[in-house]
């Protein structure tokens, strides 16, 4: 979530982004970037990615990792998702990593996203709005809960470290 | 586990003697007993409860604890479990929390036992091997994989933070 | 989660029971009592029990269940939560497998128990109600989300089946 | 895993491909690829994929899924792989959904194998086996424990549903 909670984790976007079902040639926004790194990665999968968030320190760092990875078909824009939006014309598929408007923004990515919409939830109350927008918008399609534990040596063996377990909305328009 | 892991988990205790199904009466074994969290615990269902731990400063800590708490029918032993087991005489129950001569152990265990023999492994090696014993002695019932996460509080909502995962192996003789 | 959805399991009675903290003399309340095991788990532990649920056919599985374990302090009441609360005087704990109304019954043992109150939930929209309502009522203490997995036989080896994930929500008066 | 335990679970395989780090020219062998969806899913991203299983009735499967997909990139093998892998050269990325041989397997891949091998495993004695055989080789990575929940709808609302735990072994010549 952010530059607060740290990049995506690694199993946490691979499951994100193969919900999301990216296609050549889709036109993709990232709601709530960060660190950029689910933007850059939609990015190898995607025509176009458009990269919000409306904080400029995440904006800046997450123009310096694009750039640093040479990629060039991200538009970063600063500010509130909610006002940006609707600038951005029809697409192909939406990822939220944060939102302080989530229902708002789910209600603007119903009217314009043709494919998947995913959000990226820690807390309950994020699961719950998320779900509870979606299925009042008709386009839910389905919550994944995401546990995942990481080997580390201890002392003459191997142990798993869990990291923070997320879950995963699906929505989008005439999925089932 | 022990001391090195800090105590053992309230969740991980709660369904490690609900699989132990200690009653008014029975003498309990703790092998490996750290701060004497569990020995403890166990102490308010059985009659008496040998803890042992070959760790001077978790023997000393544990006692401790005990005094603490009031209780006086845990009795605390120093050294090594393979050589202090078989002293006790027959038990009813058996809690491993940590062992470097786990097979033995069990063992061990397996001859002495009436009833269940718990143990908590956070190691896949531990688990393999606790597993593997219990199966080549014939005593082996059930393991059960505990994923632990608590709610704490963060910007404006609930997450959950996972605590480390834990496998807890059951054995017993006459069990099914 | 009552008859529908079977018995509560193991596990996560071993934690509800302990997350209630239940001593000798004590008065506890199961709401949605469904088949009654774990109002005769508590009765093992407390004074007096009383088992209230809205079906007639669990509380006649219920009696039947805690007459054949020879247990005689459970009280059992078929009805609505809501209405039979106010009788049953001050109580130490309060669990709730199951309930139409939970806000209601929350904000009737928030007045009444001094004690734990411990939830059980397995939809994120009572997980949402039970820790919002408490947040309201001033009473949350926290909640565990237990995932629990048990070993099975595959060919040749061993696997982890999981068991529905279940939500843990505790509350109490003084508590921290 | 393969025919008998069903195809890959969507998850799992995104984050096993995500661990894989296939690149356009790659040349990547599937272990017992069942029902060939990882196979098929490894085509769209590799130059050639060769898809073994000792399971005619798999291959068989396995060759009308590709077809049905138009895919014509992946080869297909009916046999065991301990005999096909040396005759398919330099490979690039290894995926291993199932073997009766793991530890031949994996020597033989820890030759050959440029990048990452991902083995996935159900059984804690075949996790055991992979991550100790890696660890002999000098090329084990991490382990990840995955743990996937699915929103189910119930009365009134949502639950989640787990499937089966899986643990995603990565190794590979260089890695750290």
């Amino acid at each position: 979530m952010g530059l607060k909670g740290g990049p995506t984790q690694d199993e946490v976007m691979a499951v994100s982004l193969a919900k999301l079902g990216i296609r050549p040639g889709d036109r993709v926004v990232d709601v709530g970037c960060g660190t950029g790194k689910v933007a850059i990665a939609a990015s190898r999968l995607a025509e176009r990615v458009y990269a919000i968030d409306r904080r400029a320190e995440a904006i800046a760092y997450a123009r310096a990792q694009a750039a640093a990875a040479g990629v060039s078909n991200v538009e970063f824009f600063e500010g509130d998702a909610v006002e940006i939006l609707p600038d951005l014309g029809p697409l192909d598929a939406a990822f939220v990593g944060g939102s302080r408007r989530l229902p708002e923004v789910l209600d603007l990515l119903a009217g314009t996203v043709q494919g998947r919409i995913v959000v990226n939830a820690v807390m309950i109350e994020t699961l719950h709005s998320a779900v509870a927008t979606m299925q009042r918008l008709g386009i839910f399609v389905e919550a994944v809960h995401l546990q995942v534990s990481r080997s580390a040596d201890i002392a003459g063996g191997t142990m798993f470290k869990p990291v923070n377990p997320v879950y995963i909305i699906v929505g989008g328009a005439g999925c089932s």
